[in-house]
């Protein structure tokens, strides 16, 4: 059995983010050089997900838009920190208490799921034809980073 | 490590329907000649999934109705193609702009994901007594694939 | 290629739950004695999940009133037996019409999902600094169980 590991940083320039990555997960089957196996990518972080789906991007606005709606964020701020400190925002995350704003990349990671594992065949990932990798930022602006490990023979 | 790769095909009557794949996976492990190791199991297309849960018909109802909840279906047509063209859809979604009209199943495929994964114990599935593998279409009445790969030893 | 096999059974307190098990995949990655390879980490029910995400209590309050929302509860029982024959409960799951009363937690195994995989590096597990397994129970109270299997080399 062979092996190989790969590591992407990410640094987007929005909150939220969609970053192909199909080519930089068949690279990395390249580097393994396996014929036959898997490679699974995984987000290293609980505010970022790995998808696969269309690289279409009305429906990247979509899903954006939609995941708003199931898991919403609470992280706007009342109109001065005077305000901020009296008034919690009520309906807020419990996460929230400690200082943080992002709760709900959080339960955007747990939906979307912060992992894919793609078949390799032949050298190449066996993904349909609308098939793309995506990491999925939900609270960026900082460095974020992410696995690729590649099994198989 | 041995590694073995099938191929399925779905054309289901429904625009959604549930389909156990239980027996064809154990069959593709058989194929694999493996006792140790995991199965594989991916939709080939971005608006079906895969996933393990139950064989009860009233939970596959609740499960689809569910999902129109969180992922409403918005391709409900207009009266006449003019009305379409005059009036696109309010509060559709951007994906449909270009023609489709399958913007839920996407939803559907990210929220239930497009794949599964089955741990292999003595050349068996290592499943629980009530877990099943299913194809789930959420946009049928065409050819969709479906791979498995099977690694171990 | 070689691979271990670890069962662990979970008997919550509560009806939810969530148990930290980052350890006890850790310890199995160890047992199997790989350097590289993979732990896939699979609930054997399919009224109980497993995910990766952070530990921390606000946010573990968070996820489980969020996935309520998402995926309600219709366990409340009506004021009698009498009651509960001549009035099945209005929008109630039809999985419940065999007389079980816990259709959300299938959904909020759909959800969530019942499994992660965790790719090994170096004999460790390859998390992020605030990524943790979790097992998370939906409908506890009794004993459920779960499978680990790692591969690698």
């Amino acid at each position: 059995m062979k092996s190989h590991t790969t590591y992407m940083t990410f640094e987007t320039e929005r909150r939220r983010e969609l970053v192909r990555i199909t080519e930089e997960v068949q690279a990395a089957v390249e580097a393994a050089g396996i014929a036959e196996g898997m490679a699974l990518v995984c987000a290293m972080h609980i505010t970022a997900g790995v998808w696969v789906n269309d690289d279409e991007p009305g429906l990247h606005e979509d899903v954006l838009e939609w995941l708003d709606k199931l898991a919403p964020p609470s992280w706007s701020e009342p109109a001065n920190d005077v305000a901020r400190e009296l008034v919690p925002n009520p309906g807020d995350y419990r996460h929230h208490a400690g200082g943080e704003d992002n709760g709900d990349a959080h339960l955007k990671n747990l939906l979307v799921h912060h992992q894919a594992i793609v078949p390799v065949t032949d050298g190449r990932l066996d993904l349909g034809p609308w098939q793309q990798v995506f990491y999925c930022e939900f609270d960026g602006r900082r460095r974020k980073r992410l696995v690729i490990k590649v099994i198989g023979e």
